[in-house]
């Protein structure tokens, strides 16, 4: 019971799920987080939030935006509807590889499958090789259908590791149009200090570090100037924002909810007295999450 | 001669481009818009784009955000890099239904293929049904495929007035989970007074009306704050901003240029003492056009 327990939390034997199939980005983003954990992977962004929520994860990792696709817009509502808190962030490279089966040249291959972002990420490259893409859930499941299919005429779009995970060969390396490409995750956590089913605290063991990144969300009364109202509160106390993000509300067409990443810890005076001032003046206001900025690749 | 100009330009004939399949709720912008006019479906917004700027069609309608689903991240970007200017909106009203194949019941289907979106818009409807969901490309092209293969355990999520165009059977209506749900599209045409391939206009022979909103972007400098300083300059003159949008520049991570919908036409004199004041403190700054508000579906 004991080695049940520990099997389950701290950064050595947590259960941390991401989305996709092994050999995704994602699954990277796990491993630098927590080297030894047990990662888990889901089929939907949705899966993983239910399973933290209901403490059979201790933790979840969830693609935040794509320093070129731009925001992932699932997990920004999950986040805003569900009963967990950003413990931290991470940032992973997105180097991505042509891969093919053993053998395949890159002139014969006709169809490249892969996730649409993915696809959209390597156009030029695609575009000069004239083939046709096909759309699929995820990089790691393009892999595994492709080792399936053993054709070698289709290929996927996917991070080299997944070669050594499907068997694949990598036909071509860093295709994408940005050579700069990257992605940042949240690693979730359940909210307050609630246990988790294995009676293991849903903190980590081991803190991430002290929180000097904060994201938070919001909505705006129906006036002119009300978001520059909200904004100038931060503005005015010399508090960075990273990043905002709108979302819609979904039951009122053309109404938004406001996410901002503002670079300061929740309990640093400066942001406590901003968040104090914002509550007065936003609806809905919810820390989402105080965690400490990433420090790996910037 | 003449006559082949006549099919070319103007609300009555005027080539206007689309994505998707016929019957794709686009179809349906584009027929609000322009009645009597040639709908030309293209594969992607991108062709749109190109075919417009080359003066080969005279207006293209793509999406801009959906109430449920949020903005199209892919029209944003064509927006900022391309040679077209937005000279109207429309607002249509995306009921989603689920068609099969005549005689084919609701209690047999097993695969349900559509967009992405739609797909998640309809979750809670197909989660109850317990069936396989297959992303494809648009809605209208699933229901093609449905009709084409024939089988009765597969269904399309897509509009109603695609069951006519395919020779398919409405199953099951309005089975989206927000009722009120509606997409908001740009209408296009080539910027500045330069001449359709057909010798036409590039402007609408009948304007579509006098312009009383505006849709810019810029990027801020990197100072704390500096979006705040962007944005009052709208607040201070008591400009309402209907919409803000962010989207990574790309080749500089953790980078974004800002979209703002502003309830002014660009030739009212407080939008235009705006734009000269925005201009000394944004970067790279533009307008993508001035057009009249949609004031069909709100």
């Amino acid at each position: 019971m004991a080695r049940k327990q520990r099997e389950r939390v701290g950064p050595g034997g947590a259960g941390v799920g991401y989305q996709g199939e092994p050999g995704a980005f994602s699954e990277e983003a796990v491993l630098l987080v927590f080297p030894g954990a047990r990662a888990e992977p889901t089929r939907t962004f949705r899966e993983i939030f239910e399973a933290v929520e209901a403490g059979r994860l201790d933790f979840g990792v969830v693609p935040l935006e794509n320093s070129q696709g731009g925001s992932i817009a699932d997990t920004y509502d999950l986040l805003a509807n569900g009963a967990v808190t950003i413990v931290g962030e991470v940032v992973v490279r997105v180097d991505h590889a042509l891969l093919g089966v053993p053998g395949a040249r890159v002139q014969d291959v006709r169809r490249v499958l892969s996730h649409p972002q993915a696809l959209t990420q390597c156009d030029e490259f695609l575009a000069g090789l004239g083939v046709e893409v096909i759309p699929m859930y995820d990089t790691a499941g393009a892999a595994k259908h492709v080792a399936e299919d053993g054709r070698p005429d289709q290929a996927a779009v996917a991070a080299e590791r997944a070669a050594g995970v499907y068997g694949l060969e990598v036909l071509a390396r860093r295709i994408q149009t940005h050579p700069d490409n990257r992605t940042r995750f949240a690693v979730i956590a359940r909210a307050g200090d609630a246990e988790t089913a294995s009676g293991a605290p849903a903190v980590p063991a081991r803190p991430l570090g002290k929180p000097d990144k904060t994201t938070i969300v919001f909505g705006t009364p129906h006036v002119p100037g009300a978001l520059v109202r909200c904004l100038s509160i931060f503005a005015f106390r010399g508090l960075n924002l990273a990043k905002i993000e709108s979302r819609p509300l979904g039951d009122r067409p053309w109404e938004y909810r406001f996410y901002l990443d503002v670079e300061a810890g929740a309990d640093d005076e400066p942001l406590r007295e901003a968040l104090g001032e914002l509550a007065r003046v936003a609806t809905d206001l919810r820390v989402l999450g105080s965690y400490p900025r990433w420090r790996g690749v910037p």
